[in-house]
């Protein structure tokens, strides 16, 4: 194996994914920290919107390695911890590379210019995968660079670019993904499937969506919630596809306030969403497919269950794998994607 | 992410996996090494019987980017590199630490013992996952301990513990495994299924199996050769398992020379074997369940075919996910194994 600045920017990448759908209205990132004689000192990821950024969270950590003063550790504020590393850090990263997925905001929002940061803490190198589309947070790099750091961008470009893109698509225009639940061979029948932390997961997910899609007949047979219950978020709209309107609307998917239900033959109303859930099975799968760019399949490693999907051939391209503690979670995009790429 | 002496074994452990089933009559094992500083300084192991072990090759990788000596890179017998780092480490390894996922061993076999180089290179730590078992390799630990070297085991000893299991079965009495090859929507039917680099990662295995099990209608169907030709490699005995022994002996697995072909009802013919796969769908896993306690999956990621395994309910723990260039590589045990643990 070889240990370079792809191998770095990997971590970063790999603990960023983990973060995929929830982090936003901002992108997924992952910053890892090494120090001026190679060692990793961190590796950490943006975690949901108003935390601290990547690069933060990794400067923190990194920080609390090099000099052991535990206080910073107390602090979890974004604001405070910039002041914290500006007013503390006494030169402890001199010689420190950082490896960030994205390149570093420029733009003070939530929280304050991490490039900025970047360039006052005696930081040597900064490595980026894809610089920042967005006109209001790009310019990071110039930043830096302008304080005598040596920036290198296109460190594993495509996958950085791959991290970001479902963030691209719903600042563009929408985001849609097609989300199922499976046993390892292949049957989505026969009760839950998904392991707690997975479901809790999608829970977090559905929180930032603004438009869940079923099928009718799910509808009917499972006679479902699609709130975001498990992480107490809020429960968004429901598109039920179906060519009747006939439900028996004691569903519980209908009692849930401050959301809207349609029933359409169609996927007209997207034009109204920007991330969009599509939840379903084989006949989803291919209703749905021109629509959809990413597949994100919980998949539980076990047998059981008949029905497994059985859809039009399709191969897909795998942008990650995570091993949770019970389920294997894949993000993936249609290897012949009429969608953007 | 927390950066510690987990973190690096689990960097030797991802490696050696990518190996596991190819290195017998050797264990898999792999080993990272990391500087006085805590830069990684290689993530190596053993690849095949024959070729240095994972210390050896971790330690030329280390010493190359510790040196940029690069004429160490053109020696690959074991024996040659042992000497060339005795002769010329010239203390580069001052400080360093070893992480190896099985105690080095201490005997002199198709290589020099990993303990006494280690002993005598100045390294600083010694990491050990798992200790070995087998009598007459073992005791390397005490070798560098007596070297004044710091000695830790238990690094992640389960899953050093996991990596090895395959060769301890092998070893002691034998070992059976279960492979098959999917699509991510769970057929195994309409064609192949796997990627050619996959293809020819089991044939390298059944060179090293010295029994082979398919199931009579698997080939009356599919007609297969059975042999490791993608590899130039040995073509192992085959069991057809089927109640009738009639076949049309034209099939390509009849004719391949030296080789045993056996057809039974039965496994009993097991006990003259130490090494045996067994390649099957639904059928085969239910017969042979009780045989088994290590299970391998293809998973292409696409989706086609009809035919998904349909067998009773059962849950794996999931030992290692590799991703290869398309397929998915899991080595799986019964969750509810009755066999060894």
């Amino acid at each position: 194996m070889v240990i370079d600045n792809s191998f770095y920017m990997k971590l970063a990448l790999d603990e960023a994914w983990k973060y995929q759908g929830v982090t936003y209205p901002n992108p997924a990132v992952g910053c890892s920290v090494v120090s001026k004689s190679g060692e990793i000192l961190a590796v950490e990821a943006h975690k949901r919107a108003g935390e601290a950024h990547a690069e933060v969270e990794a400067l923190k950590s990194a920080y609390f390695k090099l000099t052991n003063d535990g206080k910073i550790l107390d602090i979890s504020s974004s604001f405070e911890i910039h002041e914290y590393l500006l007013k503390n850090h006494n030169n402890c990263f001199d010689g420190v590379s950082l490896f960030v997925t994205l390149e570093p905001c420029s733009h003070i929002g939530k929280t304050p210019s991490c490039a900025t940061l970047i360039s006052k803490l005696g930081i040597k190198g900064l490595f980026i995968g894809s610089l920042d589309s967005n006109k209001e947070a790009s310019g990071g790099a110039e930043i830096v660079k302008n304080a005598n750091i040596h920036v290198e961008t296109d460190i594993l470009a495509k996958e950085c670019g791959e991290l970001l893109t479902p963030f691209e698509m719903w600042s563009e225009k929408r985001f849609v993904f097609f989300k199922w639940a499976q046993r390892l061979n292949g049957t989505v029948d026969d009760g839950i499937i998904s392991s707690e932390k997975s479901r809790t997961f999608v829970h977090a997910m559905r929180d930032l969506c603004d438009l869940l899609v079923v099928g009718g007949n799910t509808v009917r047979v499972d006679r479902p919630t699609l709130d975001a219950r498990l992480v107490g978020g809020r429960a968004p709209d429901v598109l039920i596809l179906s060519k009747t309107e006939e439900f028996d609307k004691t569903i519980p998917l209908f009692g849930i306030k401050n959301r809207k239900v349609m029933i359409m033959d169609n996927f007209s109303i997207f034009d109204n969403y920007k991330n969009i859930m599509i939840e379903g099975g084989e006949n989803m799968f291919e209703y749905s497919k021109e629509f959809v760019t990413h597949y994100l399949s919980f998949v539980s490693p076990s047998f059981g269950g008949r029905e497994n999907i059985v859809a039009q051939k399709c191969k897909f391209d795998v942008l990650n794998i995570l091993q949770d503690e019970q389920d294997i979670i894949m993000w993936m995009k249609q290897a012949d994607n009429r969608g953007r790429d």
